[in-house]
């Protein structure tokens, strides 16, 4: 098997920190990362939300989803989206269009048009009863690093991207998802500011705007399993996922005592809001050094790991990958209306 | 808490690779490392044991362990040593006296005494109904380190030092123990070449030298439970033991899978050979990253670690330490008489 470096070779360059491995590193199994050409430089992710808070404002809520939906159809929108649910920590249930495009230019084109902004901008949306959030991420593709267990299909802003790597060394240690990111030849990336209030008040409602902070970390990490049948798919549903989801659930109800803002276990789908066998995590976390200390050392993780790890031979069908980038604090925006104040990155302030 | 690093600060130098974790990192709890003069440039360690394989020869093997513990007594004898035994994997009882010199000058100039190198040699040690072994060790101060979870007291070789840290850096991190290796700095520590038999036939018995090979790496492990009272001690019985008895009993009967030549969990014992409420497990393994990869992804490690950190607060009198070691070739010494052939590294030929 030949391996090659998961960090793409135009933003390879000297190194001031070393992998945590020798260069002879061969992980036990194969993993791949996303590659795309060199003239992406820098991504958008938004993530555009409207949180249903009881069943008299449902048929409300979907039709602002349903806006927001259209309004991806313009010149400038964006490259792809993914359609998603989530109950959240309160019990609400939330609608998020995750939208991606190549580059930050085109973001700001179409955010600048009326029909997005004022929208967003409106009053009305201050009284029409549901809440909607949007947070907007952009990393530089240093910033970034993705791992798949098989060669394909790619998922989430990895589709942008369009292609994969040959087998990749920083694979198969704790440690390679830090030496994945082209930035960790010469950064630790630690983080530095805190998050902040700029508008409003979370336990008043009302619009809430955040400013991030210096090398705040997401993370999407998803698994499909809509293709699996007979053993691996009775695994997945008895021994998989309910660990899966227990470490879910304490990242989204205690998470913050680990260094994460919030988490929410999302799953897809279609067009009419149908859920799909398919989902992911997606976290924010104060910094990388706070999601790898989770990830090696806690419980719930490490139960999560020992039982993919146990059963790993059984999957054939069931694609794992994930999605990783850390931020510069002017790469994020954090805004909240008539969300209830544990919301997103909200929940940092109720502490 | 001011932090240091586990590296002696004459041990430090220009790295051409750098630590895992940024510069900022602080452990979660403390831990120390022992600290010994710069004069002390290399250690000796050296397991001489006795292997009773049937109650008839137990008498004869208990004489010839007595006869290796007054050898000791001789000028240029072993600073320090503990006295342990443990069953092993084919149900025999060994006796070892885990004896430590300051500076291989000292033991080599002991080790050629007549009464030590003859009677080794003797062709009576092929006859008398006893499995012998011994195996030395000699790591330069580069490629030591160890770990305490108290401010003492010290164990093992670490005696010999005398001191302790402050508490370090490099620590609460999987990684952390290369870290604290001062080679790391500058060097990944790969193995290379092989196990090869210099004398003698495993399966045959009689008389079996082993010379090893560039970076075999040695834990020595341990744990005293004897001040635990209440449920402390409980604990200690009930939840920790047996998930650190079932992974030290993973890595005697298959650890071969895992880069892991031997192990044996030993009980200290006192000078009438009663046993202690003191242990320590020894492995030898084909290389540093080969004990990484058991400790930080194995289900039989990961399980020790879970249950030692969810019950860490509960523990306020039991004492964790470990002290590792990476060799270079010259500086290992394996002999077996007439001992079962899956006797310490000799188990590798088997495979």
């Amino acid at each position: 098997m030949s391996l090659d470096s998961s960090i793409p070779s135009h933003l390879r360059c000297p190194r001031t920190r070393t992998r945590r491995v020798s260069d002879t590193w061969k992980p036990a199994v194969p993993a791949y990362s996303a590659l795309g050409p060199q003239s992406i430089k820098q991504l958008v992710m938004a993530y555009f939300g409207v949180q249903i808070k009881s069943d008299e404002t449902k048929g409300q809520a979907c039709a602002a989803f349903r806006t927001i939906l259209q309004s991806f159809n313009v010149d400038d929108g964006p490259a792809r989206h993914d359609l998603v649910q989530f109950v959240d920590g309160q019990g609400h249930l939330n609608l998020i269009a995750v939208a991606y495009w190549e580059e930050p230019e085109k973001y700001h084109k179409w955010n600048d048009k009326p029909a997005v902004k004022s929208w967003w901008s409106s009053d009305d949306r201050l009284n029409d009863g549901v809440g909607y959030f949007r947070e907007i991420f952009s990393p530089r593709m240093e910033q970034f690093e993705t791992i798949f267990t098989a060669p394909g299909p790619l998922e989430g802003v990895s589709i942008l991207l369009g292609g994969l790597t040959e087998p990749i060394i920083e694979h198969g240690y704790w440690g390679s998802m830090r030496d994945r990111l082209p930035l960790s030849q010469t950064d630790t990336m630690d983080p530095s500011g805190e998050l902040a209030l700029k508008q409003g008040t979370p336990a008043k409602g009302g619009r809430v705007i955040v400013a991030g902070h210096q090398n705040l970390t997401l993370i999407r990490s998803g698994e499909d399993w809509s293709r699996t049948d007979g053993e691996e798919r009775r695994t997945w549903f008895e021994d998989i996922q309910p660990v899966l989801l227990d470490g879910m659930n304490y990242l989204r109800d205690d998470g913050l005592e680990v260094g994460c803002y919030c988490n929410r276990y999302c799953y897809h789908m279609d067009k009419d809001g149908k859920v799909e066998e398919k989902g992911f995590g997606v976290s924010l976390w104060r910094s990388l050094s706070n999601l790898e200390s989770w990830a090696e050392s806690h419980p719930t993780h490490l139960q999560i790991f020992v039982t993919f790890n146990r059963l790993a031979k059984k999957f054939k069908e069931l694609v794992l990958y994930h999605e990783v980038s850390v931020f510069d604090a002017s790469a994020q925006y954090f805004e909240y209306i008539n969300c209830h104040p544990k919301t997103g990155v909200m929940r940092a302030f109720a502490a």
